[in-house]
């Protein structure tokens, strides 16, 4: 049979090829890559737009910008008039962990769902156009599922196969209980594709185990197979760990344009090539030449930062607020003054105040033990003084300024 | 708490000693035997009849005497007032095999679900008070179960528990595919006893697996452990292989009482005891008996298997057709002659055929293969003589008698 790449013009040739150096710039792997082109050429050739395929965990919806890598992949897709399609996972957050052993899974009732579902969608839409996304909850199909069905699905995987997921394979060697129900999250994963027949599912390389089933319970259901795509995990702002809400290293796409554009300057040097492919929106042309610039040593590293971290803010923010948290940042930290313009906090509490209790209150810090820490490492000033023990007591003035790590300020009012 | 036997009186405390060296009489394992007497304590302190279950696949319901081992046992419930629960396991009977790999597990209609359970009933009444059975499919829970509550099930339960059934743990090993949905034949089964709320669950020591996963499926779901009694599983005629169909070596309990007498005969010596323990409906004493009688030598073992033989036939034709039955085996083997009475078959098939065509028209042989061998083995005869020559071509006439094997005899007429 003839392929849709052999039906191609040779304005559709170069068009298939266009679309697929921008879809394959910085991914990890994509399984298998020439598939990637028959499927954009089967969309050249049919009008049809590609059903892009993202699997989403209902509990955990605050969005970072290590998501955003996902995203903008995504976003690639859209902008060349592919369909985006969204799971909401919401079955499996429904049912929790029926061992009741992990805290981690528990339970979602149907508004907490619909909840998460809802922020998910508002944070995406400032990256996708979510007016044309497709937003499914697979509860839809998997709750209807009855057991003659689950063990016709079942019948189409082998215990090996699961075992071929790493921490399976390990944890039943060194005896750490695997519950049987969780083989099903795979499965139920990779059915998502057959019910919908996605073209494309995307993922992080932690899912390379759960997309491709997917493929595999396409093939088994005769039915077209995905093409995967694996995206490396972003490290955080210590260069070293995924990032994360819980480690801390995170930009949240929801902080104030200052914040945002300071953390992402505090990004290590070898992480900027990968940052600028990942989490920036600048076309494939503008990133050649900002890595060129750093080989060459025509683009100074501080400079570069500066790049990133505005556009960073100004895919969130805009134009407007980007420029203006460079200045911010120009003003506060290469001058090292106290910024123009600070946020102020009309103080409620006792005038007279332990240190620790200060920074906890006003919001500064969300624990005694953090505060304190922070007092110790030297990263506490009060009126551009610093507080070099955590005992100290102080008097709330009206205007006093609070400092906390390098760029947070606050005013009491 | 004060246990069941903990209250007995002394008259109940007997009696439970009584049942429990019936019940524990020939078994091989009861897991746990402290908990049966519990069990029999609680029905005689509560006067509740146990509920006691048996599982049943109902693709083969052609019953010979190795069933029996397990449905004497339940004979002994059902005696002493305990109710009896067969579950035909249609629901993975029209399921079949979702890989379509095995032929064995063919999907069954309806009609031949019914069919089999049907057989698998008439052909226990020849056992069991079939009255006062109760009688289950479970396709009427299973096919209910959603997706939802297969993922708790599956949660009661860990891979490296299910790795503990010597097969699967084999094949993994050997990298021999395991289908995962074969891991819910056992929890099914399993399910079923939580369904049922049975106390005692039999099967043959090869289902010992299954069955202990009702015990520990009952406790996973708060329920009341059921006790499991494991059978031995019987040696057909060779003495070797377990009894079974394909393997020829079985004593059908539908067979004619001359052919069920002879071939009760032709057990080897060392398995008597244990048929006499697993496969007669003697008492207690008289098994004693009879064994005391094999071990002092009082009881010749041409006498013992004619004592077990004329019990087969009387369990299952009545004590006038094992007097018969034990004549009939006299006058011909003891004394080597044609027997005085012999089934005729009305000959429609040609009047010269070959000796081979004639053992497989007639229904003697099932094919022709067989037939050449019991030709060569020196088997079969006609009129009294041997034939030798599996070529030999015979005029077949009005009255003729054919031999195949000891005591297989036909009339053509």
């Amino acid at each position: 049979m003839e392929t849709f790449i052999e039906q191609l013009s040779q304005e559709q040739e170069k068009e298939m090829e266009r679309q697929y150096a921008i879809y394959s710039n910085g991914v990890h792997e994509i399984i298998p890559s020439q598939e990637l082109k028959e499927k954009i050429a089967k969309s050249l050739v049919t009008g049809k737009p590609l059903k892009v395929k993202l699997g989403l965990d209902p509990s955990a919806p605050d969005v970072h910008i290590g998501h955003t890598v996902v995203l903008n992949k995504l976003k690639q897709f859209q902008d060349n008039g592919h369909t985006i399609q969204l799971i909401i996972g919401d079955f499996t957050g429904k049912i929790g962990d029926p061992t009741g052993k992990s805290v981690a899974r528990k339970q979602l009732t149907d508004e907490e769902v619909k909840y998460n579902a809802r922020t998910y969608f508002e944070q995406f839409g400032k990256v996708l156009d979510v007016q044309r996304v497709e937003l499914f909850y697979n509860s839809k199909w998997l709750s209807k599922l009855h057991l003659e069905d689950v063990i016709h699905l079942a019948g189409k995987i082998t215990v090996a196969r699961l075992m071929e997921r790493n921490d399976f394979a390990n944890r039943l060697d060194v005896g750490k209980p695997i519950s049987l129900h969780e083989f099903f999250y795979p499965l139920m994963q990779g059915y998502d594709s057959v019910e919908l027949g996605s073209d494309i599912e995307l993922g992080g390389t932690d899912q390379h185990f759960n997309v491709l089933m997917g493929r595999h319970l396409q093939e088994q259901f005769g039915k077209e197979k995905q093409v995967v795509i694996l995206l490396p995990l972003l490290e955080g702002l210590d260069g070293v760990e995924k990032m994360s809400k819980s480690k801390g290293n995170y930009i949240g796409i929801d902080e104030d344009p200052n914040e945002m554009y300071g953390k992402a300057m505090s990004i290590p040097d070898d992480l900027m090539t990968k940052y600028i492919d990942l989490v920036t929106d600048l076309s494939l042309e503008e990133k050649s030449h900002f890595k060129l610039g750093l080989d060459n040593g025509e683009l100074h590293p501080r400079n570069a930062k500066m790049l990133i971290s505005k556009t960073i803010v100004r895919m969130y923010h805009g134009e407007k607020a980007a420029e203006k948290a460079e200045e911010h940042f120009t003003s506060v930290f290469q001058r090292g003054g106290i910024p123009n313009e600070i946020p102020t906090i009309v103080w409620h509490g006792d005038e007279e105040i332990g240190m620790i209790d200060l920074l906890v209150t006003a919001g500064l810090l969300p624990s005694k033990s953090e505060a304190r820490r922070m007092i110790q490492n030297g990263g506490v000033r009060m009126n551009g003084e610093k507080i070099v023990d955590f005992h100290t007591v102080v008097k709330v003035e009206h205007g006093m300024v609070v400092q906390v790590g390098k760029r947070k300020f606050v005013k009491l009012i």
